[in-house]
């Protein structure tokens, strides 16, 4: 049963999005051009990310600071390549408290330039080495177009930023976080991932390499959805974070950044979504389970209370529609929201002892004896669901993952149905934009661990550095 | 014990206060003037506040939502209050993305404006109503000085927003919020505070009336620490939020804010802090105990895991200090943290089958059978140090408030020792003003439920309309 507010997935994805952040209230557009107001529901399911991976962050040793948003240009402008890369994306403050300011701060897109700063400070000997620290935040970057949760002038995010005394326990932290980040997708939002190295094109400014996991959309389009980054001493050079090493010597320190944003939102929508609105994954719903009585009795009463109890106690997300609208707005409203598991406790249900119980998955409904261990049962199904999920995403990606062999079969699949296209590639950047040519396709990232498929570049037939994965990205 | 690094309290209490912060290592200054960078310890106690709040928040059914931080100049200037309280203080954002704005772009000093638009679009009918949100985020004003905590160009807080369909229960709420605000100061920060109305001069710019919780410093200077705010209709009006109320009839909606913000990191180094460094109350301590063992072997690491293992699984958050350090060290660390609980496990000590537990608020070291159930003596204890840091805190505060009958009396207290001063008062301005005259000393609220100590007002004479608390503030 499709949703009116609805349009259907399949006529008009974009439209379709559009809608079901609005049906679901997750976000909405402010008058403050270019950016989005998180609605509840959709702050909701960010707090649950923070909740979640932020006890995965503390639980590997690194801790919360918050450095100041605002950065001064002589700071910003200290490593080449990072205010090259950002420079057309600031927006600058250059007036405050009603004068104008000397030298003008931009608002922080990402905050290398300031941890930097900050190690150089407080760095002095190997004993205060490694420094894991990390901050939730807001950055901002002047986007010309704006879509809630994947593209907007200010977004949330983590920021994680390292500094260590050698270089294989920088790159040692580079692919844990990596590895979490992966892990985390797949366990916890139920999305499946392709990971793997970026080209140096699409690097992060003042990196020496990017780790990156890329997830698929529903459409076949790709969503960069976290990055890890080497810096080597890169960084470490332009703000002079130096210390004294065991052999007491003054050496540059190593240094790695990582982040995951609200974006992840956009990645729950467009993977696991459907007609009738969002569908959430049990491990991240900010509720888990509604329940909806039908019919108002002692009876009806009882019970639903009784289950809400259990429920509770048991530490399920659960809470009641006591609200005076109808089942069946109560309903469309619990799907649209794409809480995982509706209970229904209804007049008639009783008269035979039991109750119904819905997930939003598959839409099936089970009958079930009023007197069933509910908590077990609960849990059991929640499982089933957030592997159910899993499962159909990792199809979803496999069935829209092609292999190319020619620029003709590139293009081909991309305007059949775009997707994940493996491709062997000779590592010139010549050969990588001739791939953009074909409505917009950008390597996703090198597959270290595959072999290239004919030991030939696809574009200029020389001899093939990498299998890469290519996709249309968002 | 005193701790080197930190000067005096009663030598000098400012640099006592910057001694304790950059000994606990809870914030540093940063190269961008006027901003700290919170650091891993201090924002350590801002996550156990949120946690803690954020909980009570979502009890009493308020959302979390997050609105853009910057105000385009005319949203912003659509209150003609709030502006002209606000324009002197706040950032402009004059370019972006390389070009220059058509229209600047404040950031946020406070979100009234931001709140208000959004109910215009989504407040309808009263069955929208009320809409309780709120927001962690920081805030920008643009600060002369800056101390740590207490005033900088950036800072952490919670703002709440909240629109109702009567005057009644938007009164309700702001009153509400403000004993929320009261009993967390109490309950968790154990923090007494002196509560009431703030006069029309010290009230928020644009609300019809504010209600304040203040706090007193070790130093006799007070801290306004949270306030709530009533509006009526004012924004309502300017940013037209109008509902169908139950007659069907279209009517102005009525609004409350409140905030409470990381001052309260400075009112708890202020409050409790003392030579050694800060003292944290154990509800709000990030770490509540530390287990330092002193020599090796088998058995004092075997006691030291089970003292820790039993601790955290009752839920108390405790860790070993097992870096190379020298006990002394690790023990003064431990001081300069605040952190409430120190159990030292030591070879000696286990010969005679004792080890030994230090409070940080008294210094006081018992010696405790190793046999001793020691979760139900670290809770019990730990309720003791909450209970004595508030009746110390409670006791300083009652010692420091004075009744004055003249000018010469205030001004007497204010050279002597400065402290919260009770004083009669006419309601006028220019008596508010001259009282400014002695050192600064501001009205901090009105005392609604106290009567008038002489019935005349101390500036003037004439007849007296209040029982006003007075004091220098930070």
């Amino acid at each position: 049963m499709a949703n009116k507010k609805i349009t259907s997935r399949d006529v008009d994805f974009a439209q379709w999005y559009t809608d079901v952040v609005t049906a679901a209230r997750l976000a909405s557009y402010s008058n403050v051009k270019g950016f989005v107001i998180y609605e509840p529901n959709g702050y909701a399911i960010w707090e649950r990310i923070m909740h979640e991976f932020d006890k995965q962050l503390k639980a590997t040793g690194h801790q919360n600071v918050a450095m100041p948003m605002l950065i001064p240009e002589n700071l910003m402008n200290k490593e080449g390549e990072l205010i090259s890369g950002f420079a057309p994306e600031v927006a600058w403050v250059t007036q405050g408290g009603e004068k104008t300011l000397e030298e003008r701060l931009c608002i922080r897109p990402t905050s290398e330039t300031l941890f930097s700063d900050y190690y150089s400070n407080v760095v002095k000997s190997y004993r205060d080495l490694p420094m894991k620290l990390n901050q939730w935040c807001s950055v901002l970057r002047w986007e010309k177009e704006t879509r809630p949760f994947l593209r907007s002038r200010e977004f949330f995010w983590q920021e994680g930023h390292t500094v260590h005394a050698t270089k294989e326990e920088a790159e040692k932290e580079t692919m844990d976080m990596f590895q979490m980040y992966q892990q985390f997708f797949e366990n916890y939002l139920a999305i499946p991932v392709v990971t793997g190295r970026k080209t140096e094109k699409e690097k992060f400014a003042g990196a020496e390499y990017t780790y990156t996991i890329e997830a698929l959309m529903h459409n076949g389009v790709a969503l960069q959805s976290g990055t890890s980054h080497y810096f080597g001493q890169k960084f470490a050079e332009a703000y002079n974070i130096q210390f004294l090493n065991k052999e007491n010597k003054l050496e540059y320190a190593y240094q790695t950044s990582w982040g995951i944003s609200n974006r992840m939102i956009g990645a729950l929508i467009m993977v696991h979504g459907d007609d009738m609105g969002l569908v959430l994954p049990p491990r991240i719903a900010p509720k888990q389970v509604v329940i909806i009585s039908i019919g108002e009795d002692e009876k009806v009463n009882s019970v639903t209370s009784d289950l809400y109890q259990k429920l509770l106690n048991a530490g399920i997300s659960v809470s009641i529609d006591d609200t005076d609208k109808s089942p069946g707005f109560k309903f469309a409203e619990a799907e649209v929201n794409g809480i995982p598991v509706r209970i229904e406790v209804g007049k008639r249900d009783l008269e035979n002892d039991v109750i119904t119980i819905a997930r939003r998955d598959t839409g099936e409904k089970m009958t079930v004896s009023k007197d069933e261990d509910i908590v077990p049962y609960i849990n059991h199904l929640m499982d089933d669901i957030q592997d159910n999920l899993y499962q159909k995403a990792l199809k979803r990606q496999q069935e829209l993952t092609f292999e190319a062999r020619s620029l003709d079969e590139v293009e081909k699949i991309m305007e059949e149905h775009p997707g994940f296209v493996k491709a062997d590639w000779c590592g010139s950047l010549d050969c990588e934009m001739k791939m953009k040519e074909i409505k917009g396709t950008k390597s996703r990232c090198i597959l270290e661990q595959e072999q290239p498929l004919t030991g030939k570049c696809i574009v200029c037939g020389k001899e093939a550095k990498h299998l890469v994965v290519w996709g249309i990205q968002y």
